[in-house]
This record gives structure tokens, sequence and C-alpha cells, in this order.
């Protein structure tokens, strides 16, 4: 459909059971790899490795399919369930608690590359143990472009392994609260700094309903987030942002990408984690078209640009 | 210097003496007026207006005058103490700890302005008690454009009126956080709708580090902050938010300012808070000339615009 680029997404396929104070979903289609895939998948082709169990429906298959996502690496493990992940969040939907995570066959996953898969120009490692990024960046010999996100979790319990993963890719995507724990400076320009010490020559923070900042060489980019009056659920958000972004940029065959093209990413990024928020799960993604897109990317621009005319 | 436009700022004259990660200050110049007049003076002339003691000196009065603010309102009251404020901030700077507050000559403070701060077209009522703003908004029949900021403090304690002195300007400028807990309503978009019901026609939502976001009739518009490998004292930066924003509005002569003027003013306002919080008080904006106003305000353009040639 897109063309001759592709990008892997590596990450969890889970089921999401989430309250907010807006309502609650049981067992929706969820996880990092899919949040991801879908919104990436408005930009270039997307091939998804991960997990799923028994419990796992065709239906679900059916919602990335649908969106054009290669779903062959997606590996049915017999007698497993699928990772599951229960949480809810306050009337700040700043604010979440997780009530609940079974990984099911994810504690024993190990990742399985097809050809395809492995070749993809862009690689994106989704918040999975760093040891497990790292085994499928050493398989992926095509890549041209890696990114990786990842969770205080990490940072806590395998934070070696985390900064090897990071010197093994070129963008890290981040919350900002989990850049400045990881380096331990509380200015986030001097955090992201340090993490470009690591290796990575890309730094995305992600400011959650604040927007986005990017650092890369020498310079700093940022936008707010795309604010709107309903907002039911930000579960996905920060992955529904990083494909966003990253589709873009493999979109655009942009592997070494210069600011114009990544400042262009963060903006699609906003767009894609805005239209997340919405609705519960992927619920809205799901039905989202390109032209809504395009016309949320020109909003954004509305929104944020102060003196066009100059 | 500026022209026949002028603005007047009520507010406090203070003493602050502020611990943070990047060093200590006592007693140095400070008040929600101070930071306002002094940020608002490279748009436009101002008119302060507030109480102090005996103990503040000619030092103080001089940092205002150098840039142009007519000090004629500020009331030497004699045998009384100026308004003191200390206070210290953890290594995330966003966290703030008052460890006293002395009223001094606020106690019993009842404004008395002149004919020329009663006649500015535009008025801005910083954070004090909001009957006090009430009698001040009152007295000035000549303004056309008139904008208060409050505090949690006030809130809390005296709530309706509050809303009554809310009711009585046509913009109101306050943190996120404090809309938030005014309307009782978590979403800051449908808040700053709720707040407009009161009756301003704009609200600007101040987010610290994050920037600020401008809700009018029927549209939004956010910038984010100024990105700074250099932060030492976030104090104050919210009124030089404010100065930057209705100083620029002033000095454009926009009492009834379109969108793209306001946004500009955004910006402007961004831009004096960035400064505000490189050094302590009021160090940096003591010795900022208009030239560096000037690029940094490039910069922020440079640093948010992502699609400029379209």
């Amino acid at each position: 459909m897109h063309g001759l680029m592709s990008l892997t997404a590596v990450g969890s396929i889970a089921f999401d059971s989430v309250r907010t104070p807006f309502g609650e979903r049981e067992r929706m289609l969820g996880g990092s790899a899919v949040h991801f895939a879908l919104a990436a998948s408005f930009f270039t082709d997307v091939h998804v490795v991960g997990p799923v169990g028994d419990d796992f429906g065709e239906d679900q298959v059916e919602v990335l399919a649908s969106r054009g996502v290669d779903v062959g690496d997606i590996e049915r493990v017999a007698g497993g369930r699928t990772f599951l992940w229960r949480g809810h969040y306050e009337a700040d939907l700043n604010v979440a608690h997780t009530d609940d995570t079974q990984l099911g066959v994810f504690a024993d996953f190990e990742p399985k590359l097809s050809e395809p898969s492995r070749n993809a120009e862009v690689l994106f490692l989704g918040n999975i143990q760093p040891d497990l990024q790292r085994r499928v960046r050493s398989q992926c010999e095509g890549t041209r472009l890696a990114a990786l996100d990842s969770m205080n979790l990490w940072i806590e319990t395998t934070r070696e392994a985390l900064v090897a993963a990071i010197a093994e890719v070129d963008c890290v995507i981040l919350n900002d609260a989990e850049i400045r724990m990881l380096t331990e400076e509380p200015n986030l320009a001097r955090a992201a700094r340090t993490l470009m010490d690591l290796g990575p020559r890309i730094v995305v923070a992600k400011r959650g309903e604040y927007g986005a900042a990017l650092f890369t060489g020498d310079t700093i980019f940022a936008l707010p987030g795309f604010l709107l009056e309903d907002v039911r659920d930000p579960t996905g958000a920060g992955d529904s942002f990083a494909g966003g972004f990253l589709g873009y940029l493999d979109g655009c065959g942009a592997f070494e990408p210069d600011e114009v093209t990544l400042h262009r990413a963060i903006a699609y990024g906003t767009v894609l984690a805005s239209f997340n928020v919405e609705e519960f799960g992927t619920e809205r993604i799901q039905r989202l078209d390109a032209e809504e897109v395009t016309q949320r990317y020109a909003e954004l621009r509305s929104l944020t640009h102060f003196d066009a005319s100059q």
C-alpha cells in the first residue's frame, strides 16, 4: 500500500482492562506494539512482532490486518494466555494506577523475526525487558533507524541492560520523568544531552498532555499536546505518538532525518496521540481515516504557530 | 518612551528569600507587581501600584525606575515592613515550598491610584486578595482591558469574592491546576470554557515549564515553555509571563485583540518568563535588553513551528 519502506514494531500485544472517570472496558485490544502499529500504519507498512495466547481472537488480529499491518510475526503460543494489563485513572487523567499485570506468554517470549521483519528500515523496540530489546536489535541487520521506548520498571530493575540497549539505538522515546530518572538530572534539556552521550542521536521526551520535546545534535524542538475537550482514556497514547513519529519518518524514507522532517514527525506523533485518547483503547484509531489525520495536522499548526506571516 | 498607551499593575512589592539547588538569596527584590512591571516595561509604559515599608530602599525603586516604570504610586508606609516571602524549591524546580509569609504593610493596604494609573488602558490585578482587586478595578474607569491573576489560597478561602472579581475582568491568567481547582473540572479546555461563562473573554492557563495555553471565544492556542539548560529560580516566572503578554497587547493598542495578536502576546509572555528563570529573582531581567527579547522570540518560533513553509 505504502511503497518500499517498512517498519518493524516489537512489543506487547495485550488485553487491557481499563477504568477511567468516563467508563470502563474489559479485555480490550491493547499493548505497545498494537497502539504503535495502528498509528504507524497511516504512513508506512508495518510488521508486528510479539506473542499472544489461545485467548487472542481472529477479531483482534483483524483490527491490525484491516489497517494493512503484517501480522505474520504475531506468534500464537498454544496453551498460553495473552499479556493482560488492568489499570485505572483518576479524575486527573495524568494519574494512572496499575491494578494487575499478568505476563502470560510474555514470560517466556523469545523473539523470532521473519525475513521481512528483520529487513525493515525502521525498528521500534516497544517497552519490554531491555535484554529482549537487544536480542531483537541484533537480529535486525537491515535496520537503518532503530528506536526504543522503556519505563520506570526497567530503569529500576535492569538499569545496565537498558543502558546497553540504549547504546545500540539511534533514537530514544521516553517520558520526560523517565529521562530525568534514568540520567539523575532534573533539567530535561541537560538530561537529554546526557542520554545522547550514551549513543542515540535523537531523544524524544513524551510529556503526556503537555506534548513532546525533541533533542538532536544541538537543537531543541517542542510542541504542546493537542488540547481536547473530550479525553476518555490515555492508555496507549505514548505508543500512538511513537507510531505517528516513526511511521512518518519511515514513510518519508528519512532514516537520517533532517530537522524539518523530524519536526513534522513530532507533529504527526502528536496528532495520532490526540486521536488515541479520545476514546477507549484502539476504538478511535480503528475508525480513523487519513483525511482526519491531515486535517488535525493543520489544526495543530493553527494551535501552535504564532507568527506564520514572518 | 513607548507612546500613548500605558498599563497599570497592582500587586505585591516584596522581598523574597529563596533557596534552590543552584543557590540562595536573602531579601532580594520580588513580588508579583515587580516581576510583572519589569517584563511589561519592554513593550509599554507601566505604572506600579502597591505598598512598601521603611525597609524598602532607593536601590529597589531604582531597579523599576531605570526601566522607565512609573513608581509614583508605590506607597511608602511609615513604620511599616515590606511584604516578605521565604521559600525553597526541590531538585525538580516544579515543586515549590513556602516557608514563611509576612504580610507587613500589605495587611492594611488600601489602594489609592493616581490619575495616570486610573486612566491606563490596560490593568493587571496581580495575585492579591480578590476584594482588594475589585476595589482597584472599580477605581479604573479608563481601563479597556482588565486582567487578573490569583492563587489556590484565594480559591480556598475567598471563593465568592474571587468569582465576583473574575466577572469584572476581560482576561484571567491562572495556573492550569488553579483553573481546574476553581471550576472543579479536570479537563483544562472544559475548565477554561466554564471560566469564560463567568465573564472573561480571554483565559490564559500558565503551565509552568510546559508553557501556556490560551482560550478565547471558540479557539485554542498553546505554546511549550522555552526549554533551557540553565534554570536557577522559577520565582516570578508567572508574573513575567503576564507582563510580557499584557505589555505586548498594550504596546500594540490591542484592547480587543484579534487571534494573531493574542498568539504573539503568548509568545512574548513565554519569552519573558524564560529569561526570568535563568537567574535569581529579577537579576536576569534587570540587565535584559530589547534585542535579546527579539532574538529569543525568533528562537521560540524555530522551537515550535513545524511547517513554516506551508
